[in-house]
Order: C-alpha cells, then sequence, then structure tokens
C-alpha cells in the first residue's frame, strides 16, 4: 500500500489526480512520484501498479555480459501503446501508460482477449502492447498487422503487487486462455550473443522493433534493445510533427542507430545516409505543404469501435489530452459490425510556427 | 547608462559577475537581463553594450517584404565568432560575444586591424567576426580563408551607446583606416527578392554562411538569413559533439534547411539527403571510434600568437570555460614568428556517454 502521507504529498503537489470514467472514479498519479511509477492507479481498495520503466541497452555483445547474470528470455518488443487489462466490479477495462481508462481499449479488448480469464483469476492485470494501423495513438504499425488492431500479451501483474508473475506462471496462463501474446523466442544464455545477434537481423528486417529480455531468476532483470529499423523509422514517421516532439528525441535515436550499426562493424553506407535524410527531410517537406496548402499540419485517424457511445466518450477524453494537439472528428459511421471513427490530429505547434516562418515571420535564437 | 537597482538585482540573480585580466576589473552580464544584452561589460565609467540578437527570416520573398519598409544594405555573414575591439587607458582589447576579454583575440588584432582608429575615435567599438582553420572557438571556416584568421568588421558602435553607426558613417571609416570589412552586396530595394536569391545561391555555391540585411533608415532594423549549405555544415562538424549541444541545434538546422529549399521550389533529392544523413553519421561514428580506440571524444584546435604570454592566459581562460568541455594544452612552440599552441577539447558529454554504454550500460529514456 501506499502511505496517507505520501498521497497527499502527491495530491498537494499535482502528481495525483482524480479522474472517472463512467461510474469507475479513480486516482492516477501523473508522473513518477518517490518510488511510485507513473500511471499508477488507485481504486477504493485496490492499487493498479504503473508498468515500470525498462533500461535500453545501445550494444549487445556487452550489453548482454553487462546486465545478465544468468540465461533470459527473448520476447519481440511491439511497437504499439502499453496497456494494462483488469476486472474491477465485474466490468474489464484497459489503462493506458499514464493510467487514463481509454475508452477505444476497453471498447476493443474483448474482440481479443478472453475474458475467461478474469472470472477464474479476478486479480490478474494482463500488461498488454496494442497496434496495428487503426489505433488512435500510434502513428506506426508492426507490418504483419494488416487492418485493425491486435492486443500482445508480454506481462502479467496482479493488482496490489508490484511484481510480475513468473516467467512459466504467464505461460501456463497464456496456453490456458489462448491469449494473444507477443512473439517469445525461448531462453537466452549470456554466451549466445552471436544467436541474438542473428535474431535481431532477422527481426530488423522484417521491420520489428526489437527485444525485451528478462532474466530467468528471482531478481527478473529486464532491458530492451531496438533494431536500426525503429530508430529510422521513428524519426522517419515523426518528422511531420518534429517540433511537437522533444528535440532530444531524434538525437537519443541517432545515437541508437548508430550504435547498432558500429557493433555490426558497419559504418552506415550510402543507402543508409540517403535513408536517414529522407526520413528526416520528407516529413518536413511534407509538413510545408501542408501550412502553405491547407494552412495546418495534421494527421488523420481511422478506429474501429463495437460501441458508438465509447468511440464519443473516446473522442472526448484525446481531445483533452494534449495542449499541443488539436483533435477534429471527421466522421463517424457504421461499417458493418463496427462504428469508424475518424478524426485528424492537428499539430499546434508545428502549424504556427511553419505558418508565421511562410508568411515571413522573424525568429531570435 | 544602467540604475543601481538593475545592478543590484543582476548581481543579487548572478548574472553580473566580475572578471579580471591582466588590470582590468570589469564586470559582465553572463545572460540577457532586462533590456540589458549578455555580453554587456562595465569599465569604471564606461557601457560597452553587448553586441544586440538579430532576428532570423527563413524564407526571402515573404521575409523581405514583411520585415522592411525600404531599402536595406546586404553584408556577409561570415562563420566565426563575434568580438567588440575598444580602447581603453591606451590598450586594445577583443570582446567575446559573452563579454569576456580574449587573451587570443586580444593578442592577435594588430595584426588585422589599423589601431589609429582609435587615436583618432578613442570612443569606437569594432563589431567584428573573427574565423579561419586557426580560431580557438569556432569548428567551421570561410574555404576562403587558407591559413591563420582573418577579422571582418560589420557594426560599428560607441562607447556607452546601444545604437550602431550609421551605415554610411560605417564605410567613412573603413574607408579612411582601411579597416578589414565584410562582403558589402550593397542596396537593395524590397522588390528585388529575385536578385537577393540569385545573390543568396552564389553564396551557397561558394559555401558562405548567408547574409545580414539592415534596413538604410533610422530605426536600422536587420535580419539575417542563413544558406542551406550553412545549415548542412553546422549538422556535418557538430555532429561528433552531439551531446554537447542543445538538441533543439538540430532540429532548428533541419527546419531552416528545409524552408531554404522549399523556397526554391525543391523537395530534397537524393543528393541532398544522403549529405544529409551523411553529416549526422559520420561524425557519430568518427564518436564511437574516438571513444573505443582512444577513451574519449575530442577536437583538436591550433592558433597563433604573438606573445607566449598570451597564449598562457588564454589556456587559462577555456579551461575554465565550460563544464562540458575539458581543455588539454599539447603543445605551445615558437614558429618563425608566432607562438603556435595546440590544444584538445575533450567533449565530456559524448565521451562519458558513449564510453558507459558501449561497454554495455543501461539507459532508461
Amino acid at each position: 500500500m501506499i502511505s496517507q502521507e505520501v498521497l497527499k504529498e502527491a495530491l498537494k503537489k499535482n502528481k495525483l489526480k482524480s479522474e472517472v470514467y463512467g461510474d469507475l472514479e479513480y486516482l492516477r498519479f501523473t508522473d513518477d512520484f518517490k518510488d511510485i511509477p507513473r500511471g499508477t492507479v488507485l481504486l477504493k481498495d485496490t492499487i493498479l501498479w504503473g508498468y515500470p520503466h525498462i533500461g535500453r541497452i545501445f550494444q549487445l555483445s556487452t550489453g548482454i555480459r553487462e546486465q545478465f547474470e544468468g540465461p533470459f528470455w527473448v520476447e519481440e518488443k511491439v511497437d504499439g501503446y502499453n496497456v494494462r487489462v483488469f476486472m474491477h466490479n465485474g466490468e474489464v477495462y484497459a489503462l493506458t501508460r499514464g493510467g487514463y481508462v481509454c475508452a477505444f481499449t476497453t471498447d476493443r479488448v474483448k474482440d481479443f482477449v478472453n475474458l475467461e480469464v478474469f472470472e477464474k483469476y479476478p486479480d490478474l492485470v494482463l500488461c498488454m502492447e496494442v497496434a496495428g494501423p487503426e489505433n488512435p495513438y500510434v502513428e506506426e504499425s508492426p507490418p504483419y498487422i494488416k487492418e485493425d488492431i491486435a492486443f500482445f500479451l508480454f506481462d502479467i501483474m496482479q493488482k496490489n503487487q508490484k511484481s510480475f508473475l513468473p516467467y512459466r506462471e504467464k505461460l501456463r496462463i497464456i496456453e490456458e486462455f489462448n491469449l494473444p501474446s507477443v512473439e517469445r523466442y525461448g531462453l537466452y544464455t549470456p554466451e549466445q550473443v552471436e544467436d541474438l545477434k542473428n535474431l535481431l537481423k532477422r527481426l530488423n528486417e522484417e521491420k520489428r522493433e526489437g527485444v525485451v529480455l528478462k532474466e530467468d531468476s528471482e531478481r527478473d532483470k529486464r532491458v530492451k534493445y531496438i533494431t536500426s529499423y525503429a530508430n529510422l523509422n521513428d524519426i522517419r514517421i515523426t518528422s511531420l510533427n518534429m517540433l511537437g516532439l522533444p528535440a532530444d528525441y531524434y538525437t537519443n535515436r541517432l545515437l541508437r542507430l548508430v550504435l547498432f550499426l558500429e557493433e555490426e562493424g558497419l559504418k552506415g553506407d550510402e543507402e543508409l545516409q540517403k535513408e536517414l535524410g529522407k526520413a528526416f527531410l520528407d516529413g518536413l517537406f511534407e509538413a510545408c505543404r501542408m501550412a502553405r496548402e491547407e494552412g495546418k499540419v495534421y494527421r488523420v485517424f481511422r478506429c474501429r469501435f463495437r460501441s458508438r457511445e465509447k468511440a464519443l466518450v473516446f473522442l472526448e477524453q484525446i481531445k483533452h489530452a494534449s495542449t499541443h494537439i488539436q483533435v477534429n472528428m471527421l466522421s463517424l459511421e457504421k461499417e458493418g459490425d463496427f462504428w469508424v471513427l475518424e478524426f485528424e490530429k492537428v499539430f499546434l505547434n508545428m502549424t504556427g510556427l511553419l505558418g508565421y516562418l511562410l508568411k515571413g515571420g522573424s525568429l531570435i535564437d
């Protein structure tokens, strides 16, 4: 449990906010606070701990040796958004990493997850990645998801507990309820660095994001490692909204990219140079075109709901999610069994600055 | 003058610091403070105002129309460091933009500037750019300076005055004392945007940094405009020390580059993509190589002094200039009429982080 003093202090410092979703009232940690991770949620008698940060290694050969004392499990890191799915008073909800109940994910979880798991184990919290071309948050999508979204379980927590279920226990529950899971590549020893590098080369060619490594031990030590494809792709996807992201978003990815290649003895051939330059330039040129021709820099999202009402609730949620993004609904229409919501996110920083500069404005820097 | 209250407040807020150079004691504004620019220096009865910020336009056709009400002078913007040269108690000193008396620039100014100008006009403050392959601050150099350094006058101020001498007055003094000046391209009207674009195309091909435009009017309005060459070159030169710079250094330059090209109707061809990618990657790969093979990421500087003593004073100055850079002297030897100082700047952020990551360290981000 979290002590009353800590809660009071967090409230006073605005790190703990009250939220409402339908009949559900809850408190949400908006930031890391002491040892409490951002996204931790308090229901009446229940804590849903936030998903913890995982360290990133930049090179495998030294990183594995440095980080692990014994064998570790290797799993795909899917490029989507992180949710925690749980049952409360007979209803199933999905929390985002930040600790919001997401109306979209909550609406769709039953299409992908056998919810009987919560009847047998009501205290479980399923940690899953949601990804796909029709998700409302992430502009990227793994290439093997051709439409809509998909759910991928990677960890199981329990209510009121900060730690994860043991790996083999997780496997058992996945099997028992046939839960959708991230791809698992088995147990590697620290000596198998070359095998792991070969795996990463394949994942890179398949345009996957990377891997999470989980030590097969009591301490359950974890690290992640990202492919050069994913680093380049992050740049390509976000350059349209370059000013909306923290500037070190790009320097971080450049560094990761170079360390990935350097470990392989690569120097960055002309193909890579071109790809990197293009990743930055295409989005920026497109942003200029949009600002000039349409007066706004934006991206269109589309996602499928089962319930029209949830779509409207979701729209309200996302409208208030960021002061740097303006959300406009484009359409909400019945298509087969779905209500399909289309909306645009207008990137206000890019729109404002490019509009100003294209009109001949000056900046002091 | 600056009121006593403002001075006290600035001292209390640590925006005003006392400095010593030889027998000269002075106060220096370390940051912009109210309407006082960073680098403003107070001697006993004299204020040397800091060189003001100049706004930047990102596109010429709209920018000229928006910023200027009448004809404006066009001058080359030289890629070096900005100094203010003045005489005090019979001695000539050079201040950096930040308001330090620079031992190097002070040592060398007499080689380039006819100091008789201060005998006739003791209140003048010459605003000059110092550039060249053997300067101790800037890793770039205009291609037409083949060795050592050169001085380029672009403005004249007076002691205790914030404004510049009128343009024609500046020309007269340049002529009278044959002072070295930035290239001047004459007076343009706001209608001559196409001529100006052609000038910029030439400067871009000649690998020059850009232009400063100064309205020929009482208000002396100024803006600057940078070539795409210079934006790319900034990235190329600094990527070795990427983590030592503010992260928006790169996003700013990317934006400028794209707006320069967009105005020309260009989309960024493969050549540019490759050049941009290479600009980022080469420096980062070289940084990895240095960290791995030499245990440090660094750059070597070389500069020529007349006086051995000034070289040692300068070395002390630059050693204390930044906590992110460690300066090590490599040699100080007599070559012909010069004392040649060689030193390295070790980039501590890059050295530390790359060393940690290459050893297999992990980061949470």
